[in-house]
């Protein structure tokens, strides 16, 4: 593969001025048209070490409104990167819409780094470079555009471009006899660059390899890339969504999962303040456990309008230290939040390793409101399905414990609740026009909750539905199953150093 | 995600019957529409056992008109389909474009019933997994329609039908207590089967979970499922091809891959004598050594018009014996050839284990005539790269050997050539109008090549590019590699039992 990209291409520095002149011109073009549109591109530079990646990567800045560009290099992961799943640090440097995310390494540097190091076998390469492929087919789903750019040189020219950096100290070379060591590792990274260009060579993001020992050719050709790409994109008309079939051959009453709920399960008011107190001192206990253990937790609170999940809520806050727990409530996204994949505003609430985070309403609005009252296409919401298995399962292989509640009432509850709601004075603002139209598509919610857990509800991070007619009956079911699950994980014994994340090893 | 799947949802009898009526009514409608398309469908009918799925796949045929579909069982594999890679199997079953193939088992069986006995890990399944998605995409790509059923039941009714099945004998159920076996296994299975859903629950090729205990249920919803996405896929209109933007701003005139063949290369007529009858004397071993260890080989031959390379072959040839391999020619597609995935055709002329396939011409007439003359579009020459990889990994993970050549020649050298056989009475058949016109399309091939090499030169199946204008040189240049590159994998240590497929191992 590498072969044919040592054939000495170059480019005269006569022509290169020229070429500059008119290649600059059209990629400003291109980025002013991309500044209107309603996704991001994102341009990942790779490859052997002394290709000039930083180069090139002056070069697109230089080249382009840097305005509009966004440059991230991915060294050193800090501390705040470790503490969570790997692709935390992406997200958090997700070019926003109309913009350009440059990144100088990226999620292919450190899975080809640890397997060249040995660090990783075959198997763990191709587990990472899997989700990459699911990570990028997730942004390109969502509009993005990916160019992916390769710049290699051979072992002769790495060589040579060490010692001259050594020699004039360009490079921050902190491993003591660089040369030697690149040397000898040549051969092992060009193995495992082939396997993950192989692997994730993808129709929707597919790899530009360049040639790159003349600077010339390398940059002109990366530029040329990089426009292709953009030209193509910017033209490129999405395929219409087919209309939909309205039509059914079944009974309209089919049951859903939520008939299994025991709505009326009910709890007296003395074994209620028992079970509260017994479950929030265990709770207390579990939550500095897990920040000993660093066990982070994701807990996600959905439920109809007035279930009651603002009040379940306070029950667990009221047990933990308000330093070891996040309480994050969602509304309608902010316009920085709208410029971004749906899920961009969710992962940068993640909280680091030994806390819990509490989603009050949660990324399951995709499928929930956003299905119901129309906001996101069908494919849209149907393809959250899966993103949102992928990102719980990165969660979970990080070794965060999910947990995701619906708390579920009956219809006729619901109504004596709005009732009450509007004859309590200080309870009215909590009822508005909004709620009760929402009522109305009662069964079109139903039908999103059964679709919701019947799609995401997994071994790794379960739905519990939560029987919310009585309200301490449910507080008690939430409590309770929380601290099953956080004591499932802390238990574990590969768990007792304080370490070592939990789920690490059963990464999915 | 299962729990959604046991809530007793059924249909009542006279329902059924008026469902049924206008279900079948639109399914044949559709089937017909279907016919005149180009691109067939795959019906793949998976879930849990005793769920009814040669019940669902029963209704289909007598729904639809039978004589449109194929319907393959995959039950245990055969001695020829154990010879070959894994996909084999399927290709053989591959419906023609109009029709619908209803898989009875398929490509997920086997994976799911190994990690569920404990027989591969995790990351062994999430290998095989990816492999299955990377199928699904290829045959999606080229317009196929994929629909998958999952149909589920509860363990207690697992546990009910089999009682059933062994009293009336209707299984051939061949585990003594099967009962007891399938009931320890249940939850098993079942964690497996979540990972396998949710692992290849792509936008492509989504998965449709079924709740199978009530045969009416099951039925209408398995049909309305294909008819749905029937409907859908026969109204998609595809995306636009972008309109390629002809630009560069590098100079035309750069180096390809082909300007490193030392094309002059020549061998004395003695030495030549000399070499020919050593390296085919080792090739004759090598090849009874081979078939002993059932080691195959797949060797391509690709190289310019007049290039030699029908002569080159035969000294190949020449060497082993005729049992031992196969000469596989190809021109146009037949008929039932262009009903098919481009790469069809070249799947069922694999060879089985011990033998070689000689391709003179083959697969990667996507990437150069097909380009060249425009018979493929852009994006189906360009994904063939990745498909070409994937198809050649497959190959190599079951242990065959994989060669491809290219014959290179200088244009002079090919005209010196044209004009010998112009003159040669016996000779002049060899040459056409088409031959003096692909002359004229020479840079546009010689670019063809390189990309091909560049995107296909791998470590697994690495290209050679044989300097062709001294036919002696290139064949014995030839015959040399074929000899190396068996050797390298003959003389392996877990090779000399003669069972083991050498490259297993290493599985790409």
């Amino acid at each position: 593969m590498f072969e044919a990209l040592e054939l000495g291409r170059r480019v005269k520095h006569k022509k290169f001025e020229s070429a500059e002149t008119e290649l600059r011109h059209r990629l400003l073009q291109a980025q002013f048209e991309l500044a209107e549109r309603p996704y991001p591109a994102i341009v990942i530079i790779s490859g052997v070490e002394g290709a000039g990646k930083g180069t090139v990567v002056h070069r697109f800045n230089k080249w382009m409104d840097a305005r509009l560009i966004d440059t991230h290099a991915f060294w050193d992961s800090s501390d705040e990167e470790n503490n969570r799943p790997f692709y935390w640090r992406f997200w958090r440097a997700m070019p926003a819409k109309g913009r350009i995310g440059v990144f100088f390494g990226s999620w292919y540097t450190k899975p080809i780094v640890d397997a060249a190091l040995g660090e990783i076998d075959d198997q763990r390469l191709d587990q990472e470079l899997q989700r990459i492929t699911q990570m990028e087919r997730l942004l390109t789903d969502d509009g993005t555009l990916i160019v992916k750019l390769w710049l290699h040189i051979s072992k002769r020219a790495q060589q040579k471009q060490l010692a001259h950096d050594i020699k004039t100290k360009r490079q921050n070379l902190r491993i003591p006899d660089a040369q030697a060591a690149f040397a000898r590792l040549y051969d092992s990274f060009a193995g495992v660059s082939e396997r993950a260009i192989l692997k994730t060579d993808t129709r929707h993001a597919p790899w530009h390899l360049i040639e790159a020992e003349d600077p010339n050719y390398r940059d002109l050709a990366a530029g040329e890339v990089l426009l292709r790409a953009l030209h193509e994109h910017l033209r490129r008309v999405p395929a219409n969504e087919p209309a939909k079939q309205p039509m059914s051959f079944i009974e309209a009453e089919q049951p859903t999962i939520l008939d299994n709920v025991p709505t009326n399960a009910k709890l007296s008011s003395d074994r209620y303040k028992r079970a509260l107190r017994k479950y929030q001192e265990r709770l207390q206990d579990l939550a500095w456990k897990a920040r000993k253990q660093k066990v982070s937790c994701v807990a996600v609170f959905e439920g109809w309008d007035a279930a009651g999940k603002g009040s379940a809520i306070r029950r667990i806050t009221e047990a933990i230290d308000p330093r070891l727990y996040r309480l994050v409530q969602f509304a309608a996204p902010t316009d920085e939040e709208r410029a971004q994949h749906y899920l961009w505003r969710f992962w940068r609430q993640l909280a680091p390793a030994g806390r819990a985070t509490l989603f009050d309403r949660s990324w399951y609005g995709r499928v929930l409101v956003e299905r119901v009252e129309g906001f996101a296409r069908h494919d849209e919401w149907h393809r959250a399905y899966a993103e949102i298995n992928h990102f719980e399962s990165q969660l979970a292989a990080h070794g965060l414990v999910v947990m995701k509640f619906w708390i579920h009432i009956s219809k006729d509850e619901q109504l004596a609740r709005f009732k009450l709601r509007q004859q309590t004075p200080h309870k009215q603002h909590k009822i508005t026009e909004e709620d009760w139209r929402n009522r109305e598509k009662w069964g079109d919610y139903e039908l999103a909750v059964h679709d919701m857990v019947t799609h995401t509800s997994t071994s790794q991070a379960p739905w519990t539905l939560v029987a919310g007619n009585d309200k301490h009956y449910a507080r008690v079911q939430i409590l309770k199953t929380y601290c099953k699950r956080l004591e499932e994980v802390l238990d574990r014994p590969s768990n007792q150093d304080g370490e070592v994340n939990p789920n690490k090893a059963t990464d999915a």
